[in-house]
């Protein structure tokens, strides 16, 4: 069975440290199928990917042989398949994909998207996988292809972009650093209420966290604050969340010099709704967009490469 | 065997979380034998205090049966023997003497330091036990016993002294931070390379770490700079260490306002030695004293206390 017309279909495959997503694509880009699974690169075993990629997407490319899979994500770093040099910035989209490398697979046509560096910073050179392309995803619904987009995570990504052009971005820890604090710190004791929400002790942390800069002193008012009774300590949880949510945006916002007319927020849905927020708490006009645009970002790549 | 003239000896106990050090003091204060041991308040069980203590310094009781126990630390807290509440800042040495708690205990006379909470900025209450006792043993050898104390460590304490009289301090989780960061981070791979002396990569941090109030976006760089090739691996734990001490340093000199005509550094010598790099760097005087003091501030309080 091939595409009724015969144009090869899109997958487009997002395969990150975590997390495997993959999306089927129609003609025009939209999503016919998808599929997601905890199979990041780190829990595929050594030598592992080429059966792993034919566990999650072999149904697809039985229905249709001649599919061409476009992958993103840290499967092109030195931990995944095929290591594929990052692209400098500014970056736009024709630059992306001139460092489209593929790969050398019988199952079917597939192309890994690099990975961006951002030099522009002397001494502070930063680097992403996988976000590069949500945010060329994001980007057609931006006004004048232009502005902040803010990518929430583990390694949180703020990323500028003009005129369909990445031109630079930054990596906040606050993800990771939260997880250390819960899981191995002296606070870790204090934070075991259920996941928060924007509550608000999540509020007061945002305050705090937005207007002081020591943050290694502020990340001990949650210890300080229970113990002299002034919070109880189901609201650590929430106040350190805000702590590190409030230090990060307000240190990207003031990155980026300007206020911006709004910060398109580009994630999963629970913790997009934590820097939404943080952010309006900030005065910061926000958009939510689903992280789904990464099949744009890839379906993109694939038209600009010639492949459809 | 009592002591030679018929005063009562004193043995000073400094319990931590993490370790156990005694001194037993001479008529004017010097330190006649000393001891330390692991046996931390975290690392004896419940209801084991008693056999610990004995255990620690029960040779030197029975030479003196009279000799009047002070204890400081976190021995007096909700998790050590028994909790002895916080003075309020500002506080002097009368007024620290005046919250000493007796201890129930058959094998000598014992008495435990309150720890000091300061309430001076709303709400960010501040707290610790043993540190207040560290810097009454230093102030002696301040000018005025006035100025700025640093107290390195796992949660490192910044003192303002004014007149002998401690006026507030803040506290840091920068040991903790780095902990976290070298056992359970995406970092802890770099930082495999031995422990970092002051070096240029430490050195590079401090730099960078002073001059940059987004902490959570100078952490990342550790990682970008190894990818990039500025960095080898073997940097990254230096690099990091500055990064965070810099970055305290910098922010505890801001909220002291005023530039101090030195910091006096309080605390174990290879942790002093990077502190004193840092802020030699940051064009900031210091001064190293031992933490031993800890002796000296538990005899003025027994003195004061008009036991000796």
């Amino acid at each position: 069975m091939t595409s009724p017309d015969s144009e090869p279909g899109i997958i487009a495959v997002d395969w990150g440290t975590s997390s495997f997503r993959a999306y089927r694509l129609g003609r025009e880009g939209e999503i016919l199928d998808r599929r997601s699974s905890g199979a990041g690169i780190l829990r595929v075993a050594e030598g592992g990917f080429p059966a792993a990629l034919q566990a999650e997407i072999g149904a697809w490319l039985e229905a249709d042989a001649t599919a061409l899979v476009m992958m993103s994500g840290m499967i092109g770093s030195r931990q995944g398949w095929m290591e594929v040099a990052y692209r400098d910035c500014p970056c736009d989209l024709t630059g992306l994909t001139s460092g489209l490398q593929r790969l050398d697979w019988p199952g079917a046509e597939v192309w890994i998207v690099p990975g961006l560096i951002d030099r522009t910073t002397p001494g502070l050179p930063d680097v992403m996988r996988g976000e590069e392309t949500q945010v060329f995803g994001a980007l057609p619904e931006m006004p004048g292809e232009s502005g902040l987009i803010c990518l929430p995570g583990t390694h949180s990504k703020w990323v500028t972009v003009s005129g369909g052009t990445i031109a630079g971005f930054a990596t906040y820890m606050t993800g990771e650093v939260y997880d250390l604090l819960q899981g191995h710190s002296i606070l870790g004791r204090l934070m075991t209420a259920a996941p928060a929400g924007p509550d608000e002790w999540f509020a007061e942390g945002v305050a705090r966290g937005a207007s002081d800069t020591a943050l290694l002193r502020l990340l001990f008012s949650a210890r300080s604050r229970v113990l002299d009774g002034q919070m109880p300590d189901s609201a650590a949880r929430g106040y350190l969340s805000g702590l590190l949510i409030g230090h990060e945006i307000a240190a990207a916002l003031k990155a980026f010099g300007e206020k911006p007319a709004e910060v398109v927020l580009l994630g999963a849905p629970a913790l997009a709704k934590l820097y939404e927020a943080a952010a309006r708490q900030l005065d910061c006009p926000v958009r939510l967009v689903s992280d789904d645009v990464v099949a744009g970002g890839l379906f993109r790549l694939a038209k600009r490469f010639g492949k459809t």
